[in-house]
């Protein structure tokens, strides 16, 4: 069932196969990658989710980066549970505070991670850096997560979530080699993720969908927001939302996989997830010289947590992917599956036109 | 107490003195004003709030904007509250929805705003429009909001919240005459208000306050962006949050009147409301050539709801600026009281300097 072919290697790459940053930590996760080519190489920009050892069922730790004397570092906080029945450890990601109106907040999060580069010569086999390659700083206290590769010509813009005790908000680096990085600043405040640059400009205007979270009024939604210069973005408009028509888009919508040129438009792939947060892709095509006009979408998933590794891991029910590769006429995805592990599925280009109703 | 004088007329402006825009419709308030000169005017731009004349009890009657057959118009959703119990009504200002997880969120807003012109050539005397001066579209189609005015050269600038079923975002219009204003887009996407555009370039680029909500993580803070053109926006950096410390800024914090230079650097007049939404004034000074360095801030409210215009109202203790003048060694302030009057108290800019501790 479905058009989604997974790689029989599947999964790719492994928590056990990163050594940790620190002593203390345990790697969790291995995930939502940005996808690039580079030189003769296949390159994704790995989320790392590690979690500080801890065989102490009593307590939580949390770690987190802090400024100390002017030197940055990983510092860990113990949350003692006894002490702290206001909280909610019930999400493996995160604790939440329960305020006393009834309503819920993230207090701390169990994880903090960082990027690293897996490489590849067959876009299959991947060789994973033994060090984190682009690792939070102060500004990003509770990490950086899910990176999006824009190549626009020699320069790779990275799009990445960058978390702190002020919010999720959308931070830009840019890199021409994968070794030096440069950071570019917050580009959309929080809580605003998932962003991802289309890679050319469009009648004189770059253009990003990012995935506004509002908390009184409206929903997860996908937004498209435009830019001279990459830097500094306006022209908000509502693009796509969620819809209790579609079970599977009932709960939140976002972007995916960086915009895709292809002779019918822009191919956008999104992640969607229920109100039971079971993340599935969906696919939208998109007016090559407006990306604000929908072309068409998928009433169906693309994909769907099927195979066990997608269904069971650090957050279970979950495929994500924040990068695909054009093969001819096959899309190659790298996908986060149950928020642990890198796995890949190829589609072919016409079994998506097909699912979104345009062959 | 304080150090805020009122104005002996207040308050100015009240709901009795504009009409409404539709027959059917009632003025509930007329508060929240962008500032500006003019010619030989003072310009108030103020938001005019309106609900749909309602006589019955079981029901409540919501005002937007739709479109239909390619024309918009002003709608009225008649909600009936027998079949609505998973409603809230206890906010005068919006109708809540109860989530099956206890969570609320805005489902309608119970008044419909628009911005309305009001002129005076004393500053205390003001005669205001007959008819709206600039009303929502079908974009804004519930409503827009608390206008801020910047002049920068000929042109000025106008960013205002823009409401709708997706969220509360920030727009931007720009007038020359104040008779004909073009709209620019939403600079901001959701949940983000409160927004104040310095009058010139610092270093190259503008600057603006902007007051984002995040969902999951975080408060809502102030937070200072960057432009190259006042259309697009980014560099953003968390400016100033609400605190524990301070009992009248533990709730919400966010912009208030334009930033007005100063000998002693930026003078930032905001507002800050405490867990009950008991809304004050408060004030920073910020560097001259970095607004994003904080000089002093107030340790106490400049201003406080302490009048009975101020007390009770539409949403009543609040006194709320989206405005003021620098006249000499004196600040006027104009503010919404009560979220229903405009209101003006004048402050000399030394007893604000003392208050900061800086004189």
């Amino acid at each position: 069932m479905g058009i989604a072919y997974r790689c029989e290697k599947n999964p790719l790459i492994l928590p056990g196969d990163v050594i940790p940053s620190q002593d203390n930590f345990r790697v969790e996760g291995v995930f939502n990658c940005g996808v690039a080519k580079y030189k003769d190489e296949i390159i994704l920009l790995c989320r790392v989710a590690e979690s500080v050892q801890n065989d102490n069922l009593e307590q939580v730790l949390i770690p987190m980066i802090k400024e100390q004397s002017g030197i940055e570092i990983v510092e860990t906080i113990v949350i003692k549970k006894k002490e702290h029945p206001d909280y909610d450890y019930s999400d493996s990601r995160s604790v939440w505070k329960i305020n006393e109106n009834g309503t819920k907040n993230i207090q701390y999060l169990t994880s903090l991670s960082h990027f690293r580069i897996a490489r590849s010569k067959d876009g299959i086999h991947f060789t994973i850096s033994d060090r984190p390659d682009v690792f939070p700083n102060v500004e990003d206290s509770w990490g950086i997560e899910d990176p999006r590769i824009t190549q626009i010509g020699d320069d790779y813009y990275i799009t990445y979530t960058t978390v702190s005790e002020y919010g999720t908000a959308t931070g830009l680096m840019v890199t021409k080699d994968f070794y030096s990085f440069e950071r570019k600043g917050i580009i959309f405040a929080p809580e605003n993720k998932d962003v991802t640059i289309f890679p050319e400009k469009i009648n004189g205007f770059y253009y990003a969908f990012n995935r506004p979270v509002p908390k009184a009024i409206g929903n997860p939604d996908i937004w498209l927001a435009k830019s001279p210069d990459l830097l500094h973005w306006g022209g908000q408009k509502h693009f796509l939302g969620v819809t209790e028509e579609c079970e599977w888009i009932s709960g939140r919508i976002g972007g995916g996989a960086v915009p895709i040129k292809t002779e019918r438009g822009w191919l956008v792939i999104y992640h969607a997830a229920d109100k039971e947060n079971r993340y599935c892709l969906g696919a939208v095509l998109c007016d090559s010289n407006d990306p604000s006009i929908l072309i068409a979408n998928s009433k169906e998933p693309i994909m769907e947590p099927e195979a066990a590794y997608e269904k069971e891991g650090f957050f279970g029910n979950t495929v994500f992917t924040c990068g695909g590769l054009l093969e001819g006429d096959k899309l190659i995805i790298y996908y986060g599956a149950a928020d642990d592990k890198i796995c890949r599925a190829d589609i072919l280009l016409s079994d998506i036109y097909k699912e979104l109703g345009v062959l």
